[in-house]
């Protein structure tokens, strides 16, 4: 069975997912898109064959030929399409964020609830990346008894002028943020943002940041967040546990001896390093769809578990303060979503 | 538009390429099977909507509702399978090896070049192999200088018991024989084997071997084969040029901690190996032919040759001498396939 | 020119130095020792053709014969030897702590100074590590640009029972207070002291922590110690700068594939992981006062630093408050000893 | 007790052995040296407290001052020395080769067998690395079972204009055969030299070869001997057993992360990788005579196999063939020289 997907939002990640489910990924059909920019979405339709074009995203989500939904649309108008989609009864998968405010989240959990079974997944990737999947089933398996402490490292080469420094924690941090909890299977419950000394590569920008995270059992993460190193895209995260460590390997396809030196390259940006992880991610939606089973990825309960956990780096890093995190109770629907 | 599959031999090996063609990639449906073991052929097909089953491969291949053909019959079927689908006209991708013989192999080949254009691919999937890709990138833009020596070790954990010391050579060795030629681009002219002291593990078989291969430019190759090595697959390679050298990273998604080491796991087979190349293979098949193009990967003429090599192979180890290898003129059809 | 060396303290420490001047190092000879326990020290003097045993460390370093004195006896004691080694002009290697209070450190400080020239070497063996030393010269070529952030981790596979959290900032973390001042060349001036769930291995004690120092320019410094981590001791360092990173590579002799792993061994604990360390800090310490020099290794200075960190460590730890350091003005006589 | 040594031949090694037994080693004084080129021996005798300058090799042999030998002179001359020290019944440590011709090692073995005690050790160092050790040990401890297959790469980033096709095998490759002899604790009997594609950077050299060993149990052994390779001095070993490998892990103080890369040094030169081999080599032998004992290392047998493999080696390279090796019987005196 195809699934007829719907785009809403047809820029680089919208443009990218297209070409994930029509020449990468079986079981999936493109029918609509829409976009903010209506040539835009005329443009990528056109490279489309049997995509229809939508004035708005909600007359996408309303129409019978489409079967789910995918949102790569502005942050701030997710809310609204996800609500939309809920209320059609329509699986949908949203980038992240969930959307752009904790209250905003808590209206999609309660009208997920309602309608009493997961229709949302977020688009937090990395749970779909091989590493962190070997990292989580050595974890799970006790091999290295209980985690006590996690090093991760979020390395940019750089970043665009528009960059703020509550960006470094919204935009980039937070896919730590939501990993750790998955690797962990438990709550942040708070955090505090240290600021070591610039890098002049980021002008006035605070860069790096070192987020400090305390989960629900004590564990602390410690995040380092450098979005101008230049030489690559880097990450790294090391679970330290009772009897030992679990690192996540990276991809190494080759080693060069060469000009005094074995050496082994490290990926361009995020494209090259999570290129599987993307293909997986939506792999894995479209198949769960198809089956007319819930989605098994990232919930809206993580997707506003990550927005709080977020929202309270970027408090603790403007005031300087450790700032709590509480989560209002969780709706049993996600109880067993962690995994 | 969807490339309908028609699949002889229903096997392993077979039903692997069903699941990917059905449930990994996208543009090709499987409509038709058979299989030496029509009761095989109809449980398998159970599982596949939409696929019929044929009684011969004849019948699937003459069947106007196939577009293209997958042979993972048994070897010594190759032949008739392949150029019953040249006779028709149609892409065919042929699981190693091309055929038995190297007469065979050539009938295949006339047989192609009448035809006029390229319809026949052979299933050598790692030049499919992100590791493999990158390691000849690296060959190409000259960063090693020109290449001189190529190390090689191909270890299994077991072999079955009707393993025979032949096909260390003819079914083992022949992915280094394959992929060493299209790393540097040019032909194997000579071959010797070595026969080291036995391991207890195979009892009577001569295990390891170790295989030198001479290129046409003077290229000396050696490759380890040890096939009951216990502790895992392991693939290795490295090319040594004139100013350096490289070599196959291998996978390593997780390092650990543990008991006073740090440990990467090693595969535990070539499915797990390669399991990424194989899709890739079939990806980027289905996408030429869906584009009415011809196939870019290993050719009637690669098969041919590995043909060739494995059979010289075979009598350098029977003999003990160094045996050299002469292959026909290549056909102008093939001139430029080696990449 | 041979020294003639006298040791306070022949405990395991005491007379592994007694080993190394006597067995592994040339240009010194161990004339005197002298320990509280005086059986222990005539059991040892025994073993040592040419040492003469005295009654207390006062005689050892007030005889002539004597030329240079190395200090292992218990901490509370280094004080009065140290002095009093200054006081006869001698130069003296002191096993850290160099005093055990701040306080006592500046009395060290101020005799030396009076004294007019560096006596006083401190056991910081770190320093003489091949890894710190290849990291140090990355650092200071600058091809990772100016340090930002520092990651390290201190793991030991046990303690003993009399363990304390305390000891894991003053003895332990200690060892990353010093490297790290050495490697950036710049004073610690603030510190903060986490503690994660602890490790069951630990008992009531609060094992790991992790211990956050700020430096003069803004630096950050994370030190995970990790005290029963039970997989054996391992020392890491990260530095982070401006346009790349430098780790510690650590040994490696050997790498097993075996088991469905590629394995490489971690030493067991410090005297496997450092002792070309410890030979190459008293080879140069030997060295340089057989050609009438002054020592080059730890200071006084560094001693003092160290113990106001470690110290401010400790309050931080107790209070959970961020600690600020300030050390008096540093006099002339050290201000080229940071190299 | 101190030992008395002379120095023959006080060329680069030679004033390198100096050096180390002068600066880095306890329990020995240089207080002789002599040189075919008396200038140069007064020149180091001056930076020497206590060397004399004797007129010949036999003259400081014989003086009753000079409790042993290193031996660094031309090649030609060792038999002689070796000899004479032989019959002065003095330890003598004689830098490789033992001497030129099998026969010339066949006289010194006969002489060492008359005086019925071990006087001479040959410098190959690499039995002291650390690596290769901890190599022996997990082949000996049989953690990876029987081995079959050893591979061997020998690489330098230039050679001098003098350097011969020949020397590949008895200056370069020599190491390889006597640290396979000793890892495996058995006999080469066998040789065949293949010749890959020239480097250009080695103009009419034939560079590089590929050197097979085989030993009286069945193990092949295969030595890439690279001597342009431009990127560094990079010496690997692996040994293949019944149930895994072993490598060694070469030596990697420190990993970069710049430009797109992690990198990881490769030493320029033998000196800087051997450089505490070397030491261990002296100190050993030093402490072994010390004691009045024998020395442990290679022995004289050690050099006359050596001797003898190379030969084979050099006609194996020269006719193209497979050359067999047939020692002498061993005498008792060597039985158990092989640790």
């Amino acid at each position: 069975m195809t699934i007829n997907v719907g785009i809403i939002g047809v820029g680089m990640i919208g443009q990218d997912h297209i070409r994930r489910l029509t020449q990468v990924l079986p079981g999936a059909a493109v029918v609509a898109v829409t976009d903010v920019n209506a040539e835009q979405a005329e443009r990528v339709a056109a490279g489309v064959p049997g995509a229809k074009v939508f004035a708005t995203g909600q007359e996408l989500i309303a129409h019978d030929g489409v079967d789910a939904i995918v949102v790569c649309s502005w942050g701030p108008t997710h809310e609204e399409y996800v609500l939309a989609a809920i209320a059609a009864g329509k699986p949908v998968f949203c980038e992240k964020p969930l959307a752009t405010t904790q209250e905003a989240c808590l209206r999609i959990l309660e009208a997920e609830v309602a309608a009493g079974r997961r229709l949302v997944q977020v688009g937090y990737m990395r749970r779909f990346d091989a590493g962190y999947r070997a990292l989580k089933a050595v974890v799970d398996a006790g091999d290295i008894g209980a985690p006590l402490v996690v090093h991760c490292a979020h390395r940019n080469a750089s970043v665009p002028g528009h960059y703020t420094r509550e960006m470094a924690i919204s935009d980039t941090a937070v896919h730590e943020i939501d990993v750790v909890r998955w690797l962990l299977g438990e709550e942040i419950v708070g955090t505090t943002v240290l600021t070591p000394r610039r890098s002049r590569h980021g002008g006035e920008l605070q860069d790096p940041l070192i987020i400090l995270l305390e989960t629900a059992s004590g564990v602390i993460v410690d995040v380092e967040v450098s979005v101008n190193i230049r030489y690559g895209y880097d990450i790294r995260g090391e679970i330290v546990g009772e009897n030992g460590t679990a690192s996540l390997g990276g991809p190494a396809p080759v080693a060069v001896r060469r000009d005094g030196r074995v050496g082994v390259p490290v990926p361009a940006d995020w494209r090259e390093r999570f290129l599987q992880a993307y293909d997986v991610e939506l792999q894995e939606w479209v198949h769960a769809i198809s089956l007319g089973g819930q989605p098994l990825g990232p919930s809206a309960w993580d997707g506003y578990a990550a927005a709080a956990v977020s929202d309270a780096g970027v408090e603790a890093l403007r005031t300087g303060n450790r700032v709590l995190i509480s989560l209002v109770d969780q709706p049993k629907l996600y109880a067993e979503a962690a995994g």
